[in-house]
């Protein structure tokens, strides 16, 4: 294991925080590392359809674009994942989730980041009459998953949380 | 679009930074945001077996804990996808990758990285006399696919890399 000696500096936005820590390494020297001190998260792969997914289009800052996802966000305090991933969805397409189906936990960047994000399926949506959080989303729009493979066999879905949460979805078996 | 006003603070490892940003939002406010600059990185699945597959045992400090992994690491500057898959698999097993496939790039962590992953698939391995790096590695190991498939329906893979890229080798479709 590496043990923390000092945290050297952390920078701070509302929700989490990178961290660059000096460490005691497994060799006895020292060296640095940097931590994303993150929430645990929340997707969900959402199907309006059998063969129909709603993904959202949202602009990215650290990728300087916009990516094709799915519905997706951090746990409020005291929120469970499952609350988390009904709430998302509402906030970001609409929909009510209707029968949410927990398909996996996992850690997207454990070079640096302590995020773990839990992967659900939602059927039986059910549209409400909620406005779409449009400082975030540009836009929602239903996908069948012919057309999801087709753009993954053309490397067009770069979002790993949107890969992985499809492949568990039954994206692959097709 | 979220345009950069200013860089508010940077802290900095040897090979990658954490910004924080002050940004104006696509509704004309301002808000923050981190952003870690990362350089690419490249992941492979070594079949050492047409079965079987090296995996890597590596301490991993942002969890606190030891993960189970494809061998993967940073593209040093000038160097190819293709190029530090075979050497992060020559320094982390001792193996010569023989024939690399490319499978897929993407974004691990689209809400705070740039980082991109590009992952393949090697095969036709041949062992060296390389030594393995053991301030990284803890052990090495070939694991059966039908071992893996077991751990992933029992959720003990975290690793987001690991797992997209034993999906995009074939392992869902087994």
């Amino acid at each position: 294991m590496e043990k923390k000696i000092i945290t050297l500096a952390t920078l701070w936005t509302r929700s989490f925080s990178a961290s660059l820590d000096e460490v005691l390494l497994r060799d006895g020297g020292r060296g640095r590392r940097m931590k994303i001190d993150h929430p645990e998260a929340a997707a969900v792969v959402p199907f309006v359809a059998e063969e129909e997914i709603l993904m959202v289009r949202q602009y990215r800052y650290a990728l300087g674009k916009e990516t094709l996802e799915i519905p997706a966000g951090k746990l409020d305090p005291g929120e469970t994942p499952e609350g988390c991933a009904r709430r998302e969805l509402l906030e970001e397409t609409g929909y009510d989730a209707g029968k949410l189906t927990f398909l996996y936990t996992y850690a997207p960047a454990i070079g640096y980041s302590n995020e773990r994000i839990h992967i659900f399926s939602a059927r039986n949506l059910r549209k409400t009459e909620k406005k779409i959080d449009e400082r975030e989303i540009s836009s929602v729009k239903p996908y069948r998953l012919k057309r999801l493979r087709e753009m993954m066999d053309k490397g067009l879905l770069v979002d790993g949380k949107t890969l992985l949460a499809l492949f568990f979805a039954g994206l692959g078996r097709g």
